[in-house]
């Protein structure tokens, strides 16, 4: 990851040189240690199905905090936060289409909106690179490439579709470590759902991602397979809500909560 | 498992049962829910070195504990223990030729004898049969299958040899389950050490095993690899010991520890 400057530090620190204007993103490598989360933000008449969604599926959709209807705020997850001007970049989503990628919402925001923060795989990634695995997304320079496989979610009220999942690639003896070491983090989308043959999940063809980046292969590695966040983003998108506001790709919400808090043991 | 009569229900009536000669084995199934452990005894000159390589090699020689020098009782195991009755057949080795299969080992008894209880894989078993995983070599009804690989162990003194492993096939969920399940029993082998493409471990033929039996691998599924505790005896025999004595083939030695002791989580 980037190193970030000493002033970004921690997640207060980040989140105070975002809403300055000082720091545009992408947060990756911004406050190494905290956790960084996916953000929704929709009308509180459909929260109630997005949140069974997410419940109904915790592996691509693990919940770290919701929203007071009407209220930025995510007092869990740092007593400053203000979601309206916390993050780098959104996205406003009108019916299910793409209309602006602002760096602030205060003037789109409602009384009845409701913001949900959602774990994302960078607090396992960090788990992963500290027991000295290779990421190789990372050593690429590229983005984790993520693939829509032939695995529904469970739909709840409008939001349905497939499992999207994260793919790294490992040799054995690694695939076997970081199952260990992602097992330990369930609230940031937990173990794989799957390794080896990617036809078994739906995946036709490992260079053609329907997110991110293709990365290599070498001999005798196989891929691995996380349930990934751009799930319920897509959902969301294909439930074409009347208003729905997302984070934009790469500039999430940076907490003070660290990611060891989420290790289960 | 095998259905053991009322009587048999715990290690202590185990013992007794065996001692008595009323009950002579295989052990699998006797005992629920209790440890059961490889024998390996030999004389107080090797048994440095036979330590060495179980600690340098804790994965396949998991050491459950160590007997004082001349003295058949392993009390940490179960107050009763008697090392030269408890096991309902033993195999005496010497120079590392087969000499005997007896029911007793009294006779052979010397004060120099040094015994230690290994760990074994029947206590993860239980933890995978537990959370509904299929072992195929008990759906089967036959022996697991064992492979000698190209990973060497550490050698110790007169120890060396290869790591040899036992195979189960999973779908990939299984894998990934059964990975969770055995990596919280450290002390009874543990965590695979491989999965997938049994060439990179040296395996050239899975039909064919080096001990036990070949199993059906089914469409989708993959090999998962174990250490296996018959490395620790295949060293034993290429040391060629003057005297070694160890349990016969599925006449283990069963404890009043139980499986769950042994979960580190």
């Amino acid at each position: 990851m980037r190193k970030a400057s000493p002033e970004l530090d921690n997640g207060r620190a980040a989140r105070a040189g975002i809403r300055s204007g000082e720091f545009r993103g992408p947060t990756s490598g911004m406050a190494p240690g905290y956790v960084q989360g996916n953000l929704v933000v929709l009308p509180a008449e459909h929260a109630a199905d997005f949140h069974r969604f997410c419940q109904a599926n915790p592996k691509p959709c693990p919940v770290l905090a919701i929203s007071e209807a009407g209220n930025p705020a995510l007092p869990t997850l740092g007593d400053d936060i203000d979601l309206r001007t916390d993050l780098p970049r959104y996205r406003v989503w009108i019916d299910g289409q793409l209309t602006d990628e602002p760096t602030d919402i205060g003037s789109l925001w409602r009384d009845d909106l409701v913001a949900f923060a959602i774990g994302c795989s960078f607090s396992f990634e960090e788990a992963l690179i500290e027991a000295g695995l290779e990421l190789r997304h990372q050593s690429q320079g590229c983005n984790v490439p993520m693939y829509r496989t032939s695995i529904a979610t469970t739909p709840a009220g409008r939001f349905s579709g497939p499992l999207v999942v994260s793919m790294r690639p490992f040799d054995a003896a690694d695939a076997i470590r970081a199952i260990q070491i992602t097992s330990r983090f369930p609230a940031v989308h937990g173990a794989p759902v799957h390794l080896g043959d990617p036809a078994q999940i739906g995946i036709a063809d490992l260079s053609r991602p329907d997110y991110g980046d293709a990365v290599t292969l070498r001999d005798g590695e196989m891929p691995v397979f996380w349930a990934c966040g751009v799930t319920p983003q897509a959902a969301l998108r294909a439930a074409k809500l009347p208003l729905c506001i997302t984070h934009a790709p790469g500039s999430m919400l940076v907490t003070d909560r660290r990611n060891s808090e989420f290790s289960t043991f």
